[in-house]
């Protein structure tokens, strides 16, 4: 069945204090390379049936109203994968 | 500067309640047209420089090693954008 793809970032003038940790420990494991990690989600949602414009206008707008906070969040991508 | 995106879903066997939890608030929502939500991580790794074979093994390995965990989660995806 289809899968819509949805990410969702912390809008980047916030903090994102889960990725400073990530990026800490990776200096502190010498792992360089790296100048910054920040951390969202992404959320798969199984499709019933086939996408068509119906199903992706439902996507997008659960994208911005259900998965994300926009206050902290941006979607920053919804992509259909089969 | 590029970035590289890693993208860590829980695995397909386990039971994902977060997933779930969305899932069950799109029905009471009257959102249908889909059966299933599961929620992983994104990580944008911000790389210093140019994306090379060097630095695409290192972010392999710490997809593998520190972003993701073996035991409950699969890395499903690792691309370069910019």
């Amino acid at each position: 069945m289809p899968t819509i793809v949805v990410d969702v970032m912390p809008k980047a003038e916030l903090l994102d204090p889960q990725g400073k940790a990530v990026a800490g420990a990776l200096a502190r494991l010498d792992v360089d390379g790296f100048t910054d990690v920040r951390i969202g989600k992404r959320f798969e949602l199984t499709v019933d049936g086939e996408v068509d414009e119906a199903t992706l206008a439902t996507a997008r707008r659960i994208a911005d109203e259900i998965l994300s906070n926009s206050v902290i969040e941006d979607v920053v991508g919804i992509e259909v994968v089969e």
